[in-house]
């Protein structure tokens, strides 16, 4: 699976992508990271990519002409994307569905944009828009990175355990339950019983209660869109 | 304002928070970034932090031991920490209410894991559990690079403009209106007529009804909440 990344600060994605496990999944040909920098559209000397706002207003809006070169660009890659996504706060809300979705395609296109986001434009000319959380980054990377992790974890052979997908809190449209490994006592905070006896059945019901109960505690919101 | 992280790939944190403006920020002693080795609390040569969960199950578990004692260490920083942060899927949902709340206070020590996530007993020993979003990432790097990007972003003088803060997405309880900026006409894409106007009570306008139009048609969820 391939994703291909545009941003003003390509060596924040690449510091990332460039070690651990998503390294690892690279080397073995599972993802292939393309990380480009939106600076090579510029037409001036000054590689400025962005201008101010029509109307007023503080900030740098990026320039549509840009960015639409960026998805020629693409566009014309020898795997043709699957989808251009516009990261941006007014985006659709990223979920695990929509990573599993994501992880079903050959190859992504993640537009990230900087300063007060791209010319609105843009978003007439990407396939969908996608916020990772109700809150404002500096920029798109750290939203990008969210993304490809989340869905690169899912290709086949990038993490070693696919059991442990479908036990995924959201996954089950439930939170996870609760681990606990050794010291079984620590500080007189103690390891709940049931998982000490080694009866399966008994530990299995024990966990989906406690999964149960820690959504509806924390996060009933899940329970009532199931 | 401090921030301290422990976590089991702190140079995936390292890469990001040295360069760019969380940089700069830190540089101009804004912000601070003190990174921690979660396996420098190991006890064994082979620098092990983590065990096989109890009744089962595939994953490993980061031990209770491991993370009391890098609370006992920020405990003892001296600034304490005003939070001690365990990221998980089952926290509570990051939002720019709580990057506000952050933001004010001096230090914040987040906690982040790998695998199945810390043992549950690490819950008793934190002030708070939080999640950037209902997805499931390799690890709480990416997580803890958007709660600290999202809070430093806040503190005073770390980005250019507070005004711009003020008319953030999710600030306002909407989500922005949209921007635009040259070329006036891009292939037949153009700059909505009113923001060329130069008329600022119309444009103000505008923007205000777009906003709110674009909560409505993308996140009436939000509108619900006001």
């Amino acid at each position: 699976m391939k994703f291909s990344i545009y941003s003003l600060f390509p060596e924040l994605l690449s510091y990332y992508l460039n070690d651990g496990l998503l390294a690892k999944a690279s080397d073995k040909g599972l993802v292939e990271f393309n990380i480009q920098d939106l600076r090579k559209f510029a037409t001036d000397k000054f590689k400025h990519v962005d201008d101010r706002p029509y109307g007023g207003g503080s900030g740098m809006v990026i320039r549509v002409d840009i960015a639409d070169k960026a998805i020629e660009e693409v566009k014309n890659d020898e795997i043709a994307p699957d989808e251009i996504i516009l990261l941006s706060p007014s985006g659709e809300r990223f979920n695990q569905k929509i990573a599993e979705e994501l992880a079903q395609k050959k190859h992504i296109c993640i537009l990230s944009a900087r300063y007060e986001g791209f010319d609105a434009r843009v978003e007439s000319l990407v396939s969908r828009e996608i916020s990772i959380g109700d809150y404002i980054l500096m920029g798109g990377e750290i939203a990008a990175l969210a993304i490809i992790e989340a869905t690169a974890r899912l290709v086949p052979n990038v993490i070693g355990d696919a059991v442990s997908h479908q036990q995924d809190s959201f996954s089950t449209g439930l939170l996870d339950y609760p681990s606990y490994t050794r010291p079984e006592d620590y500080k007189n905070l103690k390891v709940p019983e049931v998982l000490l006896t080694g009866h399966h059945a008994k530990i299995d019901a024990w966990r989906q209660e406690q999964a149960l109960q820690r959504t509806k505690e924390r996060r009933p919101d899940l329970l009532a869109k199931g």
